[in-house]
């Protein structure tokens, strides 16, 4: 398996071909990209995550509806600047022109058209300008031109850059390969504003299958970073898979299934860190893992509890390796902690045996929390539960307040 | 009831004296008060309520342990610049320390004395400049100076300013006042830092009695700007009554009964609002109501999303009425919530009626978000539960980037 970082990420899977235009949907005449299409001439399985909001945006709805085990797709159209959310009725019927005027315009029917749209709430679309968009973004994939970054830069938001990856598997059968893009939060989390993440591979595979795999990668990378209950009204994470490769890959063929279990997981692991490193002013990449609870939820609790307590992120900023903001953090989970045996290190150096601090280590544990990019393991030696969890410093000036008491 | 806003607070309640001195706990000797003494010669009962997160700091442990229905106590002794919090064996007898050493000073049982503690977590007291720091405000207690401002400077730890109140009923039976105090967080939430409150009174009361009063006014107040899970390791609320009065409240007394709890409600209320809106930069006061709701749960998992996101936070600082933050953050409460069923508004002003934006409320979105103090009401219209939350905007140069879409 290679690892290609950031390239062209969703066409390096053959027979996929991408777009981005500028149709100005936010009616600010900045040229910024702000509609693209990823299409496949070859009908494309699909396997898709939603976001679990009880608000979902129209795209939403409408991509939902189109899924069924023996649905076949051959894009997706996205806009950025408006989610089309909390937009009514008004909002689907709105989705629903996008997917049928893409169809109209590549040929195809419209249930072969997948809808994703990410920006402002409660803002009706300019169906004149996205419709224009869509006359010419399909103009560009139907000409094959290799629009991949144009895609990359028509879905983002207030992202700092384009965020890509692809891997390359040499399998018996042949070359496979997997490419993904995401769009994530300019802020903190992904909580904070929407994730879009599409993969794209040459594999073939059924729905369910696909399903399976994302599902199973989504919660080992995007959940990681985003709190469950704190999803956007509009994320989606979508899998195409056109088969142009001729490999099929089924849980049948154990290694061919494992091998591409893993590829698909490593694309998205890639994508979720780009996200939390791209947010706005963040200066460090943190790995917070919890072990030793009674159960993973335990686990799960604490490290998330850890990673949102703005005072521990605060200081992270500052390069201070105060602990005791942690394990505060640690004990409003509510987990029955017990201080007395809790172990915890930054990377490979103790900070806590048994609740006792190992104040010698103290020059270490500073010079590791000024790097970019550490770790935090807790042990709380009550259980085998375990959980990891990847966020990311906050600076500004309202840390400058805060960063050390 | 008379509502006196700041002033003494504390000794408005006759009977209690109070003092306020620097004994430098931090190491700083930069002259901050930093510990205190709350005193009564008259026997008070108590009513107390502490943290609930699994790290308590030694101070909550071995306060907690002196309660009891028929404990009576004398004083309180608190510091702040050090949270005695995850400090170990040697913190629980640092605590014990502080409490038998202010006992001494006052000629009391070491079980009559309360102790209090605030500030940076996992350091041990400097134990030598406290006793010597417990010396001197216990001679100003006995002293009987009116110390009252002196103690309330004592407990700040980021606080921007003392916050005190007052209440005075005029009963059948004669006048009883009831005072108080808190410390809050610096910044936008108790979760934030430590919060003590103190609350003083002249009525007579028994010790499941006042429990039982402050329980509820604190759930109506205190608990309205915390998330449950979010406290830290050393908040605490201690309401003391020494029946200086002559007057004994009772479940018993109906009228009397149902003014005092008013009165203690009042005064926590009061001590809360101040709370929030002593938060760092904060610019704005907001109440966040949710009706209509299943369960008065789900309400309040609704109007704690709200108050928690720094989106929604931003935009309120911003002055901008983002009314689709606020619904994607009801909606990640996964309450159940349909957005076609919603009623929302600013103050008495409709935003959405049934899912739909009133768009021509808009110039009146605006002005009210503008105020420094405002409501905004969340109606699910499916349900008879309810719940409110006090929250706070978020300023800063990380919401100059946020402000706006």
């Amino acid at each position: 398996m290679r690892f290609f970082d950031n390239g062209d990420g969703l066409t390096e899977a053959r027979g996929f071909f991408c777009s981005g235009v500028h149709c100005d949907v936010k009616g600010k005449k900045d040229g910024k990209l702000d509609l693209g299409i990823i299409y496949s001439p070859k009908p494309c399985n699909v396997g898709a995550v939603f976001t679990t909001n009880d608000v979902r945006a129209a795209p939403v709805l409408y991509s939902q509806s189109l899924l069924k085990d023996e649905a076949l797709f051959h894009a997706v159209v996205a806009n950025s600047g408006n989610a089309n959310a909390c937009t009514g009725r008004q909002g689907m019927a709105d989705a629903c022109t996008m997917g049928k005027e893409t169809a109209r315009q590549l040929g195809l029917s419209a249930e072969q058209v997948l809808v994703c749209s990410t920006g402002r709430i409660g803002v009706h679309l300019p169906m004149s300008r996205i419709t224009a968009g869509i006359r010419d973004a399909s103009e560009d994939v139907v000409a094959e031109l290799d629009g991949a970054t144009a895609f990359q830069r028509a879905i983002l938001t207030s992202d700092t850059r384009t965020k890509s990856c692809s891997v390359r598997m040499d399998t018996k059968y042949g070359e496979i390969s997997v490419g993904g893009v995401v769009k994530g939060a300019g802020m903190i989390q992904p909580n904070m504003a929407t994730m879009l993440a599409f993969l794209t591979t040459d594999a073939s595979a059924s729905n369910p299958y696909l399903q399976k795999v994302l599902q199973r990668a989504v919660d080992r990378s995007f959940n990681r970073i985003t709190i469950d209950g704190d999803m956007s009204t509009n994320d989606s994470v979508i899998l195409l898979a056109n088969g142009n490769s001729g490999i099929e890959v089924s849980p049948q063929e154990k290694t061919l299934d494992a091998e591409f279990a893993e590829a698909v997981e490593a694309v998205c692991r890639s994508l979720a860190k780009k996200c939390v490193t791209d947010g706005e002013k963040v200066t460090k990449f943190i790995c917070v893992s919890v072990k030793g609870t009674l159960s993973d939820s335990a686990a799960e609790s604490i490290a998330r509890s850890i990673s949102n307590s703005l005072l521990v992120k605060s200081s992270w900023y500052g390069s201070d390796p105060n602990w005791g903001r942690i394990v505060d953090a640690a004990g409003y989970a509510k987990t029955g902690l017990k201080f007395e045996l809790l172990d915890m290190r930054y990377d490979d150096v103790e900070v806590l045996q048994k609740g006792e601090p190992i104040e010698s280590n103290k020059a270490q544990w500073k010079e590791i929390v000024a790097r970019p990019s550490f770790s935090i393991t807790l042990d709380l030696n009550m259980g085998a539960g375990g959980a990891e969890v990847w966020t990311n410093d906050l600076s500004e000036e309202y840390v400058a307040f805060n960063k050390s008491e």
